[in-house]
Protein backbone atom coordinates (compact mmCIF):
# COMPACT_ATOMS: atom_id res chain seq x y z
CA UNK A 1 0.00 0.00 0.00
CA UNK A 2 1.91 3.57 -1.13
CA UNK A 3 -0.77 5.18 0.55
CA UNK A 4 -3.55 4.80 3.14
CA UNK A 5 -7.04 4.23 1.78
CA UNK A 6 -9.71 6.94 2.54
CA UNK A 7 -11.65 5.63 4.81
CA UNK A 8 -14.75 6.20 1.41
CA UNK A 9 -13.10 3.53 -0.73
CA UNK A 10 -11.62 1.48 2.55
CA UNK A 11 -13.35 -1.98 2.45
CA UNK A 12 -15.07 -2.42 6.11
CA UNK A 13 -16.29 -6.10 5.33
CA UNK A 14 -13.97 -8.87 4.49
CA UNK A 15 -11.10 -6.25 4.28
CA UNK A 16 -8.86 -9.47 2.81
CA UNK A 17 -10.35 -8.81 -0.53
CA UNK A 18 -9.48 -4.98 -0.40
CA UNK A 19 -6.41 -3.66 -2.65
CA UNK A 20 -4.90 -0.03 -2.60
CA UNK A 21 -1.96 -0.10 -4.22
CA UNK A 22 -2.06 2.18 -7.39
CA UNK A 23 -0.35 -1.15 -9.47
CA UNK A 24 -3.85 -3.46 -8.74
CA UNK A 25 -6.04 -0.76 -9.13
CA UNK A 26 -4.17 0.06 -13.04
CA UNK A 27 -4.35 -3.81 -13.69
CA UNK A 28 -8.12 -4.04 -13.60
CA UNK A 29 -8.87 -0.90 -15.01
CA UNK A 30 -6.36 -1.84 -18.47
CA UNK A 31 -7.93 -5.22 -18.32
CA UNK A 32 -11.48 -3.50 -19.00
CA UNK A 33 -13.19 -1.84 -21.91
CA UNK A 34 -16.12 -0.46 -19.90
CA UNK A 35 -16.58 1.26 -17.37
CA UNK A 36 -19.74 2.30 -15.42
CA UNK A 37 -19.88 6.00 -14.40
CA UNK A 38 -22.08 6.82 -11.16
CA UNK A 39 -22.87 10.55 -10.95
CA UNK A 40 -26.10 12.73 -9.21
CA UNK A 41 -28.99 15.11 -10.76
CA UNK A 42 -31.93 16.16 -8.48
CA UNK A 43 -30.72 13.52 -5.76
CA UNK A 44 -31.29 10.78 -8.06
CA UNK A 45 -27.82 7.81 -8.95
CA UNK A 46 -27.05 7.50 -12.67
CA UNK A 47 -25.10 4.90 -13.92
CA UNK A 48 -23.85 5.26 -17.24
CA UNK A 49 -21.85 2.37 -19.01
CA UNK A 50 -18.68 3.62 -21.50
CA UNK A 51 -15.86 3.20 -22.68
CA UNK A 52 -13.16 3.95 -20.09
CA UNK A 53 -9.34 4.57 -20.75
CA UNK A 54 -6.16 5.34 -18.68
CA UNK A 55 -3.18 7.37 -19.16
CA UNK A 56 -0.45 7.65 -15.79
CA UNK A 57 -2.78 8.58 -13.39
CA UNK A 58 -5.42 9.44 -14.87
CA UNK A 59 -8.73 7.80 -15.96
CA UNK A 60 -10.72 8.80 -19.13
CA UNK A 61 -13.93 8.40 -21.00
CA UNK A 62 -15.54 10.28 -23.52
CA UNK A 63 -19.20 10.97 -25.11
CA UNK A 64 -20.80 12.93 -27.36
CA UNK A 65 -20.78 16.70 -26.12
CA UNK A 66 -24.82 16.96 -25.97
CA UNK A 67 -24.97 14.05 -23.75
CA UNK A 68 -26.47 14.12 -20.40
CA UNK A 69 -23.52 11.76 -19.09
CA UNK A 70 -21.06 14.14 -20.02
CA UNK A 71 -23.36 17.73 -19.47
CA UNK A 72 -24.14 15.68 -15.61
CA UNK A 73 -20.48 14.77 -14.82
CA UNK A 74 -18.37 17.62 -15.72
CA UNK A 75 -17.09 19.06 -12.80
CA UNK A 76 -18.71 16.96 -10.72
CA UNK A 77 -18.34 13.92 -8.47
CA UNK A 78 -18.37 10.70 -9.99
CA UNK A 79 -17.82 7.21 -9.10
CA UNK A 80 -16.32 5.27 -12.05
CA UNK A 81 -16.28 1.23 -11.11
CA UNK A 82 -14.67 -1.33 -13.32
CA UNK A 83 -15.89 -4.99 -12.82
CA UNK A 84 -15.07 -8.12 -14.57
CA UNK A 85 -16.31 -11.46 -13.52
CA UNK A 86 -13.58 -15.12 -13.66
CA UNK A 87 -16.03 -17.29 -12.52
CA UNK A 88 -19.40 -19.09 -11.32
CA UNK A 89 -18.27 -20.48 -8.09
CA UNK A 90 -20.57 -23.27 -6.73
CA UNK A 91 -21.13 -24.08 -3.35
CA UNK A 92 -22.99 -27.06 -1.20
CA UNK A 93 -25.34 -24.27 0.41
CA UNK A 94 -26.85 -21.33 -0.84
CA UNK A 95 -25.25 -18.64 0.68
CA UNK A 96 -21.75 -19.66 0.09
CA UNK A 97 -22.49 -19.50 -3.83
CA UNK A 98 -20.62 -16.45 -4.92
CA UNK A 99 -18.68 -15.38 -7.87
CA UNK A 100 -14.93 -14.56 -8.47
CA UNK A 101 -14.16 -11.28 -9.64
CA UNK A 102 -11.81 -8.18 -9.73
CA UNK A 103 -13.16 -4.82 -9.29
CA UNK A 104 -12.19 -1.46 -8.59
CA UNK A 105 -14.24 1.43 -7.66
CA UNK A 106 -12.63 5.09 -8.52
CA UNK A 107 -14.10 8.08 -6.55
CA UNK A 108 -13.06 11.77 -7.74
CA UNK A 109 -14.06 14.95 -9.45
CA UNK A 110 -14.49 15.20 -13.39
CA UNK A 111 -12.24 17.30 -15.07
CA UNK A 112 -12.98 18.22 -18.65
CA UNK A 113 -10.27 17.84 -21.03
CA UNK A 114 -10.28 21.42 -22.82
CA UNK A 115 -7.18 21.91 -25.04
CA UNK A 116 -7.46 20.73 -27.92
CA UNK A 117 -4.32 18.97 -29.09
CA UNK A 118 -4.52 17.41 -25.29
CA UNK A 119 -7.82 16.25 -26.18
CA UNK A 120 -6.87 14.56 -29.41
CA UNK A 121 -3.90 12.97 -28.00
CA UNK A 122 -5.83 11.26 -25.56
CA UNK A 123 -8.11 10.20 -28.08
CA UNK A 124 -5.20 8.73 -30.00
CA UNK A 125 -4.18 6.77 -26.41
CA UNK A 126 -7.63 5.59 -26.56
CA UNK A 127 -7.51 3.99 -29.85
CA UNK A 128 -4.21 2.61 -29.43
CA UNK A 129 -4.68 0.85 -26.24
CA UNK A 130 -6.94 -1.52 -28.17
CA UNK A 131 -5.46 -1.39 -31.36
CA UNK A 132 -2.11 -0.63 -31.20
CA UNK A 133 -0.64 0.94 -34.06
CA UNK A 134 -4.32 1.58 -35.59
CA UNK A 135 -4.54 5.58 -35.27
CA UNK A 136 -1.58 6.49 -38.15
CA UNK A 137 -3.61 4.34 -40.67
CA UNK A 138 -6.81 6.41 -40.03
CA UNK A 139 -8.83 9.08 -41.80
CA UNK A 140 -7.44 12.24 -39.97
CA UNK A 141 -9.65 13.82 -37.17
CA UNK A 142 -12.08 16.44 -37.99
CA UNK A 143 -11.91 19.80 -36.08
CA UNK A 144 -16.10 19.21 -36.09
CA UNK A 145 -15.72 15.78 -34.77
CA UNK A 146 -13.29 16.81 -32.03
CA UNK A 147 -15.65 19.76 -31.23
CA UNK A 148 -18.79 17.12 -30.90
CA UNK A 149 -16.82 14.86 -28.65
CA UNK A 150 -15.87 15.68 -24.97
CA UNK A 151 -12.99 13.94 -22.97
CA UNK A 152 -13.43 13.61 -19.40
CA UNK A 153 -10.95 12.39 -17.10
CA UNK A 154 -10.30 11.87 -13.51
CA UNK A 155 -7.43 11.09 -10.86
CA UNK A 156 -6.35 7.55 -9.93
CA UNK A 157 -6.10 8.45 -6.74
CA UNK A 158 -8.54 7.60 -4.18
CA UNK A 159 -9.44 4.25 -5.26
CA UNK A 160 -9.82 0.19 -3.75
CA UNK A 161 -9.64 -2.45 -5.58
CA UNK A 162 -11.81 -5.72 -4.53
CA UNK A 163 -10.61 -9.53 -5.74
CA UNK A 164 -12.28 -12.75 -4.74
CA UNK A 165 -9.91 -15.22 -6.65
CA UNK A 166 -10.46 -18.29 -4.17
CA UNK A 167 -13.30 -20.84 -5.88
CA UNK A 168 -15.13 -22.98 -4.42
CA UNK A 169 -15.56 -22.45 -0.04
CA UNK A 170 -17.89 -24.35 1.75
CA UNK A 171 -18.93 -24.44 5.68
CA UNK A 172 -16.85 -26.80 7.95
CA UNK A 173 -19.15 -29.62 7.82
CA UNK A 174 -20.94 -29.39 4.46
CA UNK A 175 -17.78 -30.88 2.56
CA UNK A 176 -19.88 -33.95 2.66
CA UNK A 177 -22.71 -33.02 1.11
CA UNK A 178 -23.50 -34.92 -1.96
CA UNK A 179 -23.55 -31.79 -3.89
CA UNK A 180 -21.30 -30.76 -6.87
CA UNK A 181 -18.86 -27.68 -6.01
CA UNK A 182 -16.36 -26.14 -7.70
CA UNK A 183 -15.72 -22.98 -10.19
CA UNK A 184 -16.81 -22.81 -13.97
CA UNK A 185 -14.29 -20.24 -15.12
CA UNK A 186 -16.07 -17.69 -17.63
CA UNK A 187 -13.81 -15.81 -20.34
CA UNK A 188 -14.33 -13.31 -22.99
CA UNK A 189 -13.00 -14.35 -26.41
CA UNK A 190 -12.85 -11.70 -29.46
CA UNK A 191 -14.38 -13.95 -32.48
CA UNK A 192 -13.12 -14.03 -36.00
CA UNK A 193 -13.38 -10.07 -37.33
CA UNK A 194 -16.29 -9.32 -40.23
CA UNK A 195 -15.31 -7.11 -42.63
CA UNK A 196 -17.40 -4.81 -43.22
CA UNK A 197 -18.46 -4.13 -47.16
CA UNK A 198 -16.12 -2.01 -48.82
CA UNK A 199 -12.88 -3.73 -47.15
CA UNK A 200 -10.43 -4.46 -49.85
CA UNK A 201 -9.74 -8.66 -50.56
CA UNK A 202 -6.39 -9.95 -48.27
CA UNK A 203 -6.83 -6.79 -46.01
CA UNK A 204 -6.11 -8.19 -42.88
CA UNK A 205 -8.49 -6.93 -39.52
CA UNK A 206 -5.95 -4.79 -37.35
CA UNK A 207 -4.52 -6.62 -34.04
CA UNK A 208 -6.13 -5.97 -30.82
CA UNK A 209 -4.59 -5.68 -27.51
CA UNK A 210 -7.04 -6.82 -25.09
CA UNK A 211 -8.10 -9.38 -22.06
CA UNK A 212 -11.16 -8.67 -23.27
CA UNK A 213 -14.04 -7.58 -20.64
CA UNK A 214 -17.73 -6.99 -20.70
CA UNK B 1 -44.28 1.01 -25.80
CA UNK B 2 -46.35 0.11 -23.12
CA UNK B 3 -46.00 3.35 -21.02
CA UNK B 4 -44.15 6.86 -22.49
CA UNK B 5 -40.60 6.80 -20.55
CA UNK B 6 -40.40 9.29 -17.90
CA UNK B 7 -38.06 11.95 -18.66
CA UNK B 8 -35.25 10.88 -16.89
CA UNK B 9 -34.31 7.61 -18.62
CA UNK B 10 -35.74 8.73 -21.72
CA UNK B 11 -32.59 8.59 -24.12
CA UNK B 12 -32.43 12.32 -25.85
CA UNK B 13 -29.18 11.55 -28.07
CA UNK B 14 -29.65 8.75 -30.54
CA UNK B 15 -33.09 8.49 -30.04
CA UNK B 16 -33.05 5.15 -32.09
CA UNK B 17 -31.17 3.29 -29.66
CA UNK B 18 -33.57 3.70 -26.79
CA UNK B 19 -36.18 0.89 -26.43
CA UNK B 20 -38.74 1.56 -23.36
CA UNK B 21 -40.98 -1.90 -23.81
CA UNK B 22 -40.72 -4.24 -21.05
CA UNK B 23 -39.71 -7.18 -22.53
CA UNK B 24 -36.58 -5.78 -23.99
CA UNK B 25 -35.41 -4.11 -20.44
CA UNK B 26 -36.11 -8.01 -19.24
CA UNK B 27 -34.06 -9.63 -21.78
CA UNK B 28 -30.79 -7.66 -21.26
CA UNK B 29 -31.45 -7.81 -17.45
CA UNK B 30 -32.25 -11.78 -17.98
CA UNK B 31 -29.00 -12.17 -19.56
CA UNK B 32 -26.86 -10.72 -17.06
CA UNK B 33 -25.09 -11.89 -14.02
CA UNK B 34 -23.96 -8.40 -12.48
CA UNK B 35 -25.93 -4.97 -12.17
CA UNK B 36 -23.58 -1.96 -11.21
CA UNK B 37 -25.92 -0.26 -8.23
CA UNK B 38 -25.65 3.94 -8.08
CA UNK B 39 -26.26 5.31 -4.90
CA UNK B 40 -25.42 8.46 -2.81
CA UNK B 41 -23.93 8.73 0.23
CA UNK B 42 -23.16 12.36 1.55
CA UNK B 43 -23.32 13.88 -2.22
CA UNK B 44 -21.10 11.49 -3.79
CA UNK B 45 -22.31 8.88 -5.90
CA UNK B 46 -21.12 5.19 -5.20
CA UNK B 47 -21.30 2.22 -7.53
CA UNK B 48 -21.01 -0.95 -6.47
CA UNK B 49 -20.98 -4.35 -8.91
CA UNK B 50 -23.49 -7.19 -7.76
CA UNK B 51 -25.16 -10.08 -8.56
CA UNK B 52 -28.70 -9.28 -10.02
CA UNK B 53 -31.97 -11.07 -10.74
CA UNK B 54 -35.69 -10.90 -11.95
CA UNK B 55 -39.30 -12.15 -10.78
CA UNK B 56 -41.48 -10.76 -12.62
CA UNK B 57 -41.67 -6.94 -12.25
CA UNK B 58 -39.27 -6.61 -9.18
CA UNK B 59 -35.47 -6.88 -9.66
CA UNK B 60 -33.50 -8.23 -7.29
CA UNK B 61 -29.77 -7.86 -5.27
CA UNK B 62 -28.46 -9.01 -2.42
CA UNK B 63 -25.75 -8.52 0.02
CA UNK B 64 -24.48 -9.05 3.80
CA UNK B 65 -26.52 -7.21 5.85
CA UNK B 66 -23.35 -5.54 7.50
CA UNK B 67 -22.08 -4.23 4.00
CA UNK B 68 -22.05 -0.15 3.32
CA UNK B 69 -23.87 -0.98 -0.08
CA UNK B 70 -26.95 -2.17 1.86
CA UNK B 71 -26.94 -0.01 4.56
CA UNK B 72 -26.92 2.96 2.21
CA UNK B 73 -29.43 1.37 -0.57
CA UNK B 74 -32.11 0.22 1.93
CA UNK B 75 -35.10 2.69 1.11
CA UNK B 76 -33.04 4.56 -0.82
CA UNK B 77 -33.10 5.92 -4.10
CA UNK B 78 -30.91 3.74 -6.40
CA UNK B 79 -29.81 3.56 -10.38
CA UNK B 80 -28.92 -0.27 -11.73
CA UNK B 81 -27.67 -0.79 -14.44
CA UNK B 82 -26.44 -3.95 -16.76
CA UNK B 83 -24.28 -3.69 -19.80
CA UNK B 84 -22.72 -5.96 -21.96
CA UNK B 85 -20.56 -5.59 -24.91
CA UNK B 86 -21.62 -7.59 -28.22
CA UNK B 87 -19.28 -6.58 -30.18
CA UNK B 88 -16.08 -4.30 -30.87
CA UNK B 89 -16.97 -1.82 -34.16
CA UNK B 90 -13.77 -0.43 -36.13
CA UNK B 91 -14.44 2.45 -38.63
CA UNK B 92 -12.34 3.99 -40.57
CA UNK B 93 -12.21 7.47 -38.50
CA UNK B 94 -11.59 7.91 -34.94
CA UNK B 95 -14.59 9.06 -33.58
CA UNK B 96 -16.74 6.48 -35.55
CA UNK B 97 -15.40 3.63 -33.78
CA UNK B 98 -17.56 2.27 -31.51
CA UNK B 99 -19.12 -0.97 -29.23
CA UNK B 100 -22.54 -2.74 -30.53
CA UNK B 101 -24.08 -3.19 -26.66
CA UNK B 102 -27.04 -3.96 -24.78
CA UNK B 103 -27.40 -2.09 -21.87
CA UNK B 104 -30.52 -1.15 -19.10
CA UNK B 105 -30.73 1.63 -16.97
CA UNK B 106 -33.13 1.22 -13.78
CA UNK B 107 -34.38 3.90 -11.61
CA UNK B 108 -35.93 2.67 -8.68
CA UNK B 109 -36.55 3.05 -4.38
CA UNK B 110 -34.50 -0.26 -2.77
CA UNK B 111 -36.91 -1.93 -0.57
CA UNK B 112 -35.68 -4.76 1.50
CA UNK B 113 -37.61 -7.99 2.13
CA UNK B 114 -38.51 -8.16 5.51
CA UNK B 115 -40.83 -11.12 5.10
CA UNK B 116 -38.20 -14.35 5.63
CA UNK B 117 -40.37 -16.85 3.87
CA UNK B 118 -40.64 -14.33 0.63
CA UNK B 119 -36.36 -13.24 1.19
CA UNK B 120 -35.59 -17.47 0.81
CA UNK B 121 -37.92 -17.44 -1.55
CA UNK B 122 -35.99 -15.00 -4.00
CA UNK B 123 -33.13 -16.73 -3.02
CA UNK B 124 -34.08 -20.00 -4.20
CA UNK B 125 -35.26 -17.92 -7.68
CA UNK B 126 -31.52 -16.42 -7.72
CA UNK B 127 -30.08 -19.83 -7.25
CA UNK B 128 -32.51 -21.14 -9.81
CA UNK B 129 -32.64 -18.62 -12.38
CA UNK B 130 -28.40 -19.65 -12.73
CA UNK B 131 -28.36 -23.31 -11.65
CA UNK B 132 -32.01 -24.75 -12.20
CA UNK B 133 -32.80 -27.23 -10.45
CA UNK B 134 -29.65 -26.70 -7.74
CA UNK B 135 -31.57 -25.61 -4.79
CA UNK B 136 -33.47 -28.73 -3.86
CA UNK B 137 -29.75 -30.33 -4.03
CA UNK B 138 -28.17 -27.81 -1.46
CA UNK B 139 -27.47 -28.44 2.24
CA UNK B 140 -31.12 -26.06 3.29
CA UNK B 141 -29.88 -22.41 4.53
CA UNK B 142 -29.66 -22.04 8.15
CA UNK B 143 -32.07 -19.36 10.07
CA UNK B 144 -28.37 -17.98 10.63
CA UNK B 145 -27.11 -17.29 7.18
CA UNK B 146 -30.31 -16.40 6.27
CA UNK B 147 -30.67 -13.55 8.93
CA UNK B 148 -26.85 -12.30 7.61
CA UNK B 149 -28.16 -11.46 4.10
CA UNK B 150 -30.17 -8.94 3.04
CA UNK B 151 -32.55 -9.21 -0.27
CA UNK B 152 -33.35 -5.77 -1.48
CA UNK B 153 -35.61 -5.04 -4.90
CA UNK B 154 -36.75 -2.06 -7.15
CA UNK B 155 -39.63 -2.32 -9.60
CA UNK B 156 -38.74 -2.14 -13.03
CA UNK B 157 -41.38 0.43 -13.84
CA UNK B 158 -39.02 3.39 -15.01
CA UNK B 159 -36.68 1.99 -16.78
CA UNK B 160 -35.05 1.96 -20.67
CA UNK B 161 -33.05 -0.14 -22.93
CA UNK B 162 -29.86 1.33 -24.95
CA UNK B 163 -28.99 -1.08 -27.96
CA UNK B 164 -26.54 -0.53 -30.81
CA UNK B 165 -26.12 -3.03 -32.86
CA UNK B 166 -25.82 -1.81 -36.19
CA UNK B 167 -21.78 -2.57 -36.86
CA UNK B 168 -19.74 -0.74 -38.60
CA UNK B 169 -20.22 2.64 -39.62
CA UNK B 170 -18.16 5.30 -41.74
CA UNK B 171 -19.17 9.20 -42.83
CA UNK B 172 -19.94 9.04 -46.23
CA UNK B 173 -16.51 9.27 -48.13
CA UNK B 174 -14.51 7.50 -45.93
CA UNK B 175 -15.39 3.91 -47.39
CA UNK B 176 -12.41 4.13 -50.06
CA UNK B 177 -10.15 5.14 -47.50
CA UNK B 178 -7.44 2.09 -46.98
CA UNK B 179 -8.31 0.86 -43.40
CA UNK B 180 -10.03 -2.19 -42.25
CA UNK B 181 -13.41 -1.24 -40.87
CA UNK B 182 -16.04 -3.89 -39.68
CA UNK B 183 -16.68 -5.95 -35.96
CA UNK B 184 -15.10 -8.20 -33.91
CA UNK B 185 -17.73 -10.35 -31.85
CA UNK B 186 -16.89 -10.66 -28.02
CA UNK B 187 -18.76 -13.59 -26.32
CA UNK B 188 -18.39 -14.97 -22.82
CA UNK B 189 -17.68 -18.89 -22.30
CA UNK B 190 -17.75 -21.00 -19.77
CA UNK B 191 -15.11 -23.36 -19.46
CA UNK B 192 -14.92 -26.38 -17.91
CA UNK B 193 -16.13 -27.03 -14.62
CA UNK B 194 -13.17 -27.59 -11.55
CA UNK B 195 -14.44 -29.90 -8.90
CA UNK B 196 -13.29 -28.61 -5.52
CA UNK B 197 -11.72 -31.16 -3.66
CA UNK B 198 -14.68 -33.31 -1.99
CA UNK B 199 -16.28 -33.78 -5.26
CA UNK B 200 -17.23 -37.44 -5.26
CA UNK B 201 -15.48 -39.10 -8.51
CA UNK B 202 -18.07 -39.54 -11.49
CA UNK B 203 -20.84 -36.81 -9.88
CA UNK B 204 -21.43 -34.40 -12.79
CA UNK B 205 -21.39 -30.51 -12.80
CA UNK B 206 -25.02 -28.99 -12.49
CA UNK B 207 -26.59 -27.07 -15.83
CA UNK B 208 -25.84 -23.15 -15.94
CA UNK B 209 -28.85 -21.56 -17.76
CA UNK B 210 -26.66 -18.50 -18.88
CA UNK B 211 -26.34 -16.42 -21.72
CA UNK B 212 -23.41 -15.56 -19.82
CA UNK B 213 -22.34 -11.67 -19.13
CA UNK B 214 -19.43 -9.91 -17.38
Amino acid sequence: MVTPPSDRVRLRRKPERGHYERATVEAIVDAAIVGHVGFVVDDQPYVIPTAIWRQGDRLYWHGSSASRMVRATADARVCITVSRIDALVLARSATDHSVDYRSAVILGTAHIVVDEAEKLEALEAFVERLYPGRWATLRPTRPAELKATTVLWTELSEASAKIRDIGAHDEPGDETWPAWAGTMPLTTVIGDPVPDAFVPDGMAAPPVTLEASG
